[in-house]
């Protein structure tokens, strides 16, 4: 492990302050468990997916999650803007819309945004991407209204056909670029970017613009899952160097939330408090001391 | 599609001079057959992978090779330099003069480099990067002796873990350029490269540094195969844009083989000989029209 392992993770001022728990990595509780689950873990906050929250009923999820003390890092999330058809693109924004509408109920500024992958049949990657700039650039006026800063997340190339055109951070920020940086923001996500050889250079870059508005943490498994959709783990698990990225942030004036998002058949099958024990560990040993 | 349909591939000059069938493509089939049955479909040149030759002995695959009047584009592969400890970067700097010892018998320029990912339990990329660069600087003059150029291969970032820690052709470039353009070049390969947003860029840097020295082509499967190894397929069966990427291989003034390599159980389980003519279907479709 390159990860430093000398510093006493509870002498890092307001450290666990900023750990969130995403309601994907105990996939199994219902909202309600999640939230019970990360209080008694001390977990301050919750990144959670619209189909969770659909579930209680947004003014509900808001109340219970606020009366946990709790509070939203982000909502995941928007997206998958890349349809040529007119119905498509109106259903889509529409979507987009409403959840900008929950995210604001959620009391989070951050919807994530994943931007979709190529449509059936379409190979030109340069007009799928330049669609995705047009529906932003039709989002972010709503976004404003709302308090909502829309949050692109490059995903890893593997997921370039069928999940997000939007493949490097360097890219996210090109997209990111035209409109205003309280409106579109970037979110650094240690599985779909370690690899990249500018991410340092790039997070450099994102704290300069601005754009700087999440950090998603999960390790990358060797050898891969075999659905590529399941090869997230527990930091720690897998081969990221998150002492390494977690310092760049924080040169990179980086201050908030950490958020922990896991999608793994094996964690999905353990018991989830076990789970948010083996997180606050790793958090512990692995983030904790690049956060000084 | 949008690969361009109207033109007859017959009519794009030398087009079919520059059909190469890589061997890993054929993989049931020996040395022996793989290039009697490249001359009887016609296709001029083989890029040979370095086991395929060691079963036949390099001066054997030479003269057989010579005799079908085909040409070799380029061996498969020198590179995994990524070792830390003494013994096995000697092992490997001995193993990469071999190859290139390899390619001068067998008449071709082009050693292609897999440079190796991480080495069990490191983390940190930017050493291992390093280490690459290092050991190029004491194989160049090696290559240069035999008038060999070192073509590094920028691999999918899905493999950066096992395989590459060379993720983008930027990337490559960046590390080419201490070296003389005769000594390293870069391979652009469709399957590895087809998402990068500065792909188009990045072709003509390395046409404006004289380093494009192999151009292979395999097409990316949607969905993934579940060993992520086997998801290249035969061109027109996946999403990649072969119209859009070879233009701009031809814009860069490009002119040199175009090889075909796939791994991907199914092509394997098929009769070569079926392959071969799906193959030549396939580039006088969507490749040789690009070449005009």
């Amino acid at each position: 492990m390159s990860a430093p392992q000398g510093k006493d993770a509870a002498t890092v001022a307001g450290a666990w302050d900023r750990l969130s728990l995403n309601t994907a990595t105990t996939k199994r509780w219902s909202l309600a468990d999640a939230i019970q689950g990360a209080a008694r873990a001390g977990i301050p906050a919750v990144g959670v997916w619209r189909d969770r929250v659909a579930e209680a009923g947004v003014a509900t999820a808001a109340s219970m999650i606020n009366d946990a003390g709790l509070r939203v890092s982000s909502l995941c999330r928007g997206g998958f803007l890349t349809a040529a058809d007119k119905g498509s693109i109106s259903a889509a924004v529409h979507d987009n819309c409403a959840a900008i509408e929950e995210a604001a109920a959620l009391g989070t500024r951050n919807l994530i945004m994943v931007v979709g992958g190529l449509p059936d049949g379409e190979r030109n990657l340069g007009d799928v991407r330049a669609r995705v700039s047009d529906r932003l650039g039709e989002l972010v006026p709503v976004a404003v209204e709302h308090g909502i800063r829309l949050v692109l997340e490059a995903l890893h190339p593997m997921y370039c056909a069928d999940r997000a055109v939007l493949s490097t951070l360097a890219q996210a920020l090109d997209v990111a670029s035209p409109f205003p940086a309280h409106a579109v923001g970037v979110v650094i996500d240690t599985f779909h970017q370690w690899w990249d050889p500018a991410l340092e250079q790039q997070i450099r870059r994102a704290a300069n613009e601005d754009r700087i508005a999440a950090y998603q943490i999960a390790d990358w498994l060797v050898p891969m899952a075999h659905d590529p959709l399941l090869s997230r783990t527990i930091m720690g698990d897998g081969v990221v160097d998150f002492a390494c990225i977690t310092r760049w942030m924080t040169e990179a004036g980086y201050q908030g939330d950490i958020e922990v998002e896991i999608f793994n058949a094996d964690v999905w099958a353990t018991d989830c408090n076990l789970i948010l024990e083996k997180i606050k560990r790793r958090y512990a040993q692995l983030i904790c001391p690049a956060l000084a």
